[in-house]
């Protein structure tokens, strides 16, 4: 195994808890919000996907704010659920305000404390990105925060991975890419990177042929597994 | 509006009805068939996304029958289902045997008979399609069956989508592409095809920032759009 010389994270979901934004669903619409949230997710990614794939050259490429409108309002029409502008703002919003997972703040101050560089890889748009980071009180923490709006490709595309070694000066095997969602794991194996799979869900391995190099629960299984590649956390 | 010169038709829910897939899952898990055929389906359609942005080049794909069996292993995970091979097999079997949806088969003959060529444009591989074709009774109904495992790119890659002007000889605006998934319907806009979107679900339209040319409930409405566009149908 390689010594990791970097360690890279996904965003939502990973560093940022979106917990928050289904608590609210729930309460604008009691019984519908889970769905609603479930549905909001799946077609953001979706969007994402289907846009990169029409086009390589992003030419229908959109940022993920944007996106992140379309899947809401299209959840909410399917559902049935009536989202009128005030409804859609205070959904919108829970974005500007996520926290970390409680162990997450502590894990990221250690790595930096052992002197790895660290950054944010995500479809998240710059603006979501500064926001959410400062909303979770990691302002400060992180050498590069970068958004795959500067290649107009969302992840699983390879000029979206790729972004990580081009700031860092580095090769993707002596970056550690951490993700919670296991497709993004994947991706990230392909592209070539050391990958660590937060599955905080509990879900089974995504059928892709490839395996992370390492799986854990949350951010200190992590620590763990730096630890056993050579780095003093 | 062009004079519309050949039909082309998304395989899979478009002509092909696999509700029958959802009701031997039910029968097989009750109460569970449902969450299990969605699931299966959503994993389905997530893996040919995943596969084909992870590399443009097709080093990542798997033909579509993989990545079936694939996303029902995944599916019965997730849900804590137990799928021995048996079961496994009874599921994959459905494909082998679905039928066309009720107005289908008259629909594609009075096409024909107006002297428009039709021809299938399917993210399922030829095995697959060459079953489906003939336990649906459309043996014999299509110019050309084209899957996009002759390019290694599932929809929405245009190199999917350019399959069926390349095989008809038609530029892409003169074809009709017709879809019941509405992402599909608007990776076939952006491509250039004269698009019709079978809207069988009553579903919301995509927000994606395109609108295909005609929207129906089933083939009969396609009929009239094609009535509309100067066919004798």
């Amino acid at each position: 195994m390689n010594k990791i010389r970097a360690v890279v994270f996904d965003a939502f979901g990973t560093l940022f808890d979106v917990y928050s934004v289904t608590a609210r669903a729930e309460q604008l619409f009691p019984g519908r919000g889970e769905a609603l949230a479930l549905l909001w997710r799946d077609r953001q990614i979706d969007y994402t996907r289907i846009r990169t794939m029409a086009a390589p050259d992003g030419a229908h490429y959109k940022p993920f704010w944007a996106i992140t409108v379309d899947a809401l309002r299209y959840a909410a029409e399917r559902l049935g659920l009536a989202l009128d502008e005030a409804t859609e703002a205070q959904l919108l919003k829970e974005y500007a305000c996520l926290s970390a997972f409680p162990e997450n703040l502590g894990a990221l101050k250690r790595l930096r404390k052992a002197g790895l560089p660290l950054g944010i890889l995500s479809n998240g748009n710059a603006e979501m990105l500064d926001i959410s980071v400062k909303s979770a009180g990691m302002h400060g923490l992180f050498d590069h925060v970068l958004s795959v709006d500067a290649v107009r490709q969302y992840k699983t595309a390879p000029a979206a991975y790729a972004l990580g070694p081009l700031a860092f000066g580095l090769d993707a095997q002596e970056m550690l890419f951490v993700s919670s969602n296991g497709w993004d794991a994947c991706g990230a194996i392909w592209f070539g990177y050391t990958t660590f799979w937060i599955n905080r869900a509990g879900h089974p391995a995504e059928r892709l042929d490839v395996a992370p190099s390492g799986t854990g629960h949350d951010m200190n299984d992590l620590l763990e597994f730096v630890r056993a590649h050579g780095v003093a956390v």
